[in-house]
C-alpha cells in the first residue's frame, strides 16, 4: 500500500492499543480528525436494536457538522442500556476536550461483542496516546486497527477535477466477521478535502450508499452497529458543491460512487469463509425496487448460496428463489446466465450441455449471474458471497 | 413401525420402481386411492414458479372431491412448460382409466430435480404395478417411497371420538432434503375416515397448517413444489362435520393439528444436516403476524442457526435478528430465555454467569428459546434447526 495515495488534505489519523479485550495485544482503536470545521453525513444501521454509538451519532449529525470519529474494535456496546449511552458520551467528550473540538462534532463507531459494556478505564488510558498520535499518514492504519476477521484491511482513494483544484476521496471499511463473531459489523468512512454543503452531501451519500453498501450481502443478518460516515473539510478548495444538478456534483457523485462499490465489493470478496464473489443483475424488471427485493432473496438464499459454493451449476434454486421473493412475475418469461452462458430461456432449462460452458463460470473468483424478467426496464445489481463450510465454522466454533 | 396403527378404513397404498432417476432400483412412485368418494382439501406452493402437478392440482381441488394421489420423487416436474403440464395430465388420465375415477379427482405430487421432462416412458411402464399392489397396508411403504435424503419415514396417526363412533387420521410426510438437492420440497398427505364437508375440511386443513407445515423452516427457501393434501372418505360412519363451531370438529380440529405438528417437527428434525430442534416462542406481541415474522426472522438468520450448531448461547444475534424483522418493538423491553434460563431482562444481558445454565440447555436435541416482547398479548411459535457444516456439504457436494 502506498500511504501517499491515502492522505487528504486536513485529515489526521491514530491509532492505539486499549485491550478492548483483555489481555489483546492489538490496535483496536482508531481516531480520525480534520484540522478544520467539515461537512459530516452519515448512513446508519437500520435495525430497531441500535448500538449506543449510532444512537449517540444519529442526535449529532442533525448539525451536519463534524471533526473527529473515535472507532473501536472487540466490544459492539450495543444492548448495554443508558450505561453504553454514557460511556459513548463520555469517550467522545474526553476526545473533544483534548482537541478542543466542539462535544456534538465528535462521532463514534463500534464493533465486537454484543451485551457487554465498553472497558471504559482501559480505553480512556489509551486516549493521550491515540490524541499524541495523529498524523497525516496514519489513514491505513485505521484501516487495519477495525479489521477483526477480515484478512485484509480495506482502504480505496479516488482523484476528482473540480474546477481548477482536484479534490481526493479517501474510503476505510470493515467488513462481516470478527475474532470473536458476536455480529457481522460493517464499517464505512470516506474522508474527503472537497467542499460540499452537508445538505448535498447527505444527498449525495444516501444514493451512492444505495449502490454499494445498501446492495451487499454476506448473510442477510443486519448489524446493531452498521454505519457509513463522510467528512468533507473543503481544503482542495474547489467552489463549494451545492447544486445536485451541476457538472461538479455529477463528477463528485461519480468518483464517490466508484469508491463506496470498490469498498463494498472488498467486504463481499471478504465475507467470512467466501471462496466467490459474485454479482446478481436482475434487469427488465418493473421497478429497480422489485429487481433490488428478487436480487435479495437470491443472494441470500442459502441453497443457492451453497450452490455456488459447490460450483454447481443450479439455476433451478436461483427460480425457486425468484419465485418466494414475493415480487409478481411470469416465470414463462425469465432468461438466466452465468457469465455470457444462457442457462434458461423463457422459463426452459437450455439443456444438459449448458452445464459444462457454465461450470467454467463458476470455477472463477468473481462472475455475474443475469436474470432478465421481460416485464419492464428496471434493472438493479446485488453482490454477495457463497456460503462455504467455512462461514458454517467461523460463526459456530468460536469459543473454541 | 406397527403397520395396523396406520391404516385408515377406505385407503390403499402402493409403491412401485419406475427408475426416475435413471439406473436407480429403489420405489419412487406412490399411490394413494379412497375405495369411496371422498372429501378434499389442499394447501399449496405461495412460490410464483409452480411445478406441473401443482397447477393441475389447484384446477382440480375447486370440486372438492378426490379419489387418488400419485406421488413420484425423483423429478419436480417444474420449469418444464406445457410438456409438463402434459405429462402430468397423462400419468393422471391412466390412473384414472384403470381405477375408473373421475380423471379430475386424481391428484400428484412430485418432488426432486428441478428442469427436466419426466420419464414419462419409464413411469407409464410402472403404473399397472402400482394399481396392481394397492393394498390397505401400504401406506408406510408410500412414507418410505417418498424419502430422499430423509434420514427416517415420516408417518403418524390419531384417533378420534366422533359421537358413537371412532375416526382415524393417519399423516404421511416427507421433509427438506434430496439425494441430487436440487430443491427442499416439503411433501404432506393425510387420510381420514372421518365424514367432513369439503368446505369446513378446506378451513380446518389451512387452519391448521398455519400453526404446523407452514411454522416450520428449515433454511427459509420454499419449494417450487410444496404441497399437503387431506382426504375424508367418511367410511368412520360419523355425522358428517359440517359446523366449524360443532364439538366434532373441535375434536377433529385437535386431532389434524397435533398430528400435524407431530409430522412438521419430524420434517424440522429431520433438516439436511440439523442436530438440533428447536421452537422459538415470541411472545408478549401486538399481533400473530408480528410475532411469526419475528419468529421466521430469527429462524431464518444463519448466525442465529450457526451459533445454535456451535452450542453458543449468543443471545446478541437474537436481538440483532428481531431488530432487523421490520416490526416495530421496544428493545428495551425484551426478556429472553434458553429453556427456563433467563438470559436478557428488559433488554440488558444478565451477564456471563448466565451462559453455564444456558449452554446445558443448548446442548439438548431440543429445546425451546422464547422472547417475551412486552407489548401485547399475541404469541407464535416458529419451528426451526440450526445450520451445520453437514447442510454446506450436503447442499453443495451433491455431485461429487
Amino acid at each position: 500500500m502506498k500511504n501517499t495515495s491515502f492522505q487528504v488534505k486536513g485529515f489526521l489519523a491514530a491509532t492505539a492499543k486499549a485491550q478492548i479485550k483483555k489481555g489483546a495485544d492489538r490496535e483496536d482503536l482508531g481516531l480520525l480528525v480534520s484540522r478544520t470545521p467539515a461537512a459530516v453525513a452519515g448512513v446508519f444501521t437500520q435495525n430497531r436494536v441500535k448500538a449506543a454509538s449510532i444512537l449517540v451519532n444519529q442526535e449529532r449529525i442533525i448539525s451536519g457538522q463534524g471533526r473527529a470519529i473515535l472507532v473501536n474494535s472487540g466490544n459492539a456496546n450495543a444492548c448495554t442500556g443508558e450505561q453504553g449511552l454514557k460511556d459513548t458520551r463520555f469517550l467522545t467528550r474526553r476526545i473533544s476536550d483534548s482537541l478542543d473540538l466542539p462535544e456534538n462534532q465528535v462521532f463514534m463507531a463500534s464493533t465486537g461483542v454484543i451485551g457487554q459494556p465498553l472497558p471504559i478505564k482501559r480505553m480512556a488510558r489509551a486516549l493521550p496516546f491515540l490524541v499524541q498520535g495523529l498524523n497525516e499518514k496514519n489513514l491505513p492504519a485505521v484501516a487495519q486497527a477495525i479489521m477483526t476477521t477480515d484478512t485484509f484491511p480495506k482502504i480505496e482513494s479516488r482523484e476528482v477535477p473540480l474546477e481548477k483544484t482536484r479534490c481526493r476521496l479517501v474510503g476505510i471499511a470493515k467488513g462481516a466477521g470478527m475474532i470473536q463473531p458476536h455480529l457481522a459489523t460493517m464499517l464505512g468512512f470516506v474522508l474527503t478535502d472537497a467542499a460540499v454543503a452537508p445538505t448535498l452531501l447527505n444527498e449525495l451519500l444516501r444514493e451512492s450508499a444505495d449502490q454499494s453498501f445498501n446492495s451487499i450481502t454476506v448473510d442477510g443478518d443486519t448489524s446493531t452497529n452498521d454505519l457509513l460516515l463522510i467528512m468533507a473539510n473543503g481544503l482542495a478548495g474547489n467552489p463549494k458543491l451545492e447544486d445536485r444538478k451541476s457538472a461538479g456534483a455529477k463528477a463528485f457523485k461519480k468518483a464517490l460512487d466508484h469508491l463506496l462499490l470498490d469498498l463494498a465489493r472488498m467486504i463481499v470478496r471478504d465475507g467470512e469463509g467466501a471462496t466467490k464473489e459474485v454479482k446478481l443483475l436482475i434487469k427488465g424488471a418493473r421497478t429497480v425496487e422489485e429487481a433490488r427485493t428478487m436480487g435479495f432473496t437470491v443472494a441470500n438464499s442459502p441453497l443457492v448460496k451453497t450452490a455456488l459454493f459447490g460450483e454447481d451449476a443450479n439455476w433451478g434454486r436461483i427460480l425457486a428463489a425468484l419465485g418466494r421473493s414475493g415480487v409478481s412475475f411470469d416465470p414463462a418469461q425469465v432468461d438466466l446466465f452465468f457469465g455470457s452462458v444462457p442457462l434458461v430461456k423463457r422459463g426452459l432449462g437450455l439443456g444438459p450441455e449448458q452445464e459444462i460452458p457454465a461450470s467454467r463460470v463458476l470455477k472463477k473468483k468473481a462472475f455475474t449471474i443475469t436474470v432478465d424478467l421481460h416485464q419492464g426496464r428496471a434493472k438493479a445489481a446485488v453482490y454477495t458471497c457463497d456460503l462455504s463450510l467455512d462461514y458454517v465454522r467461523i460463526n459456530a466454533d468460536y469459543r473454541t
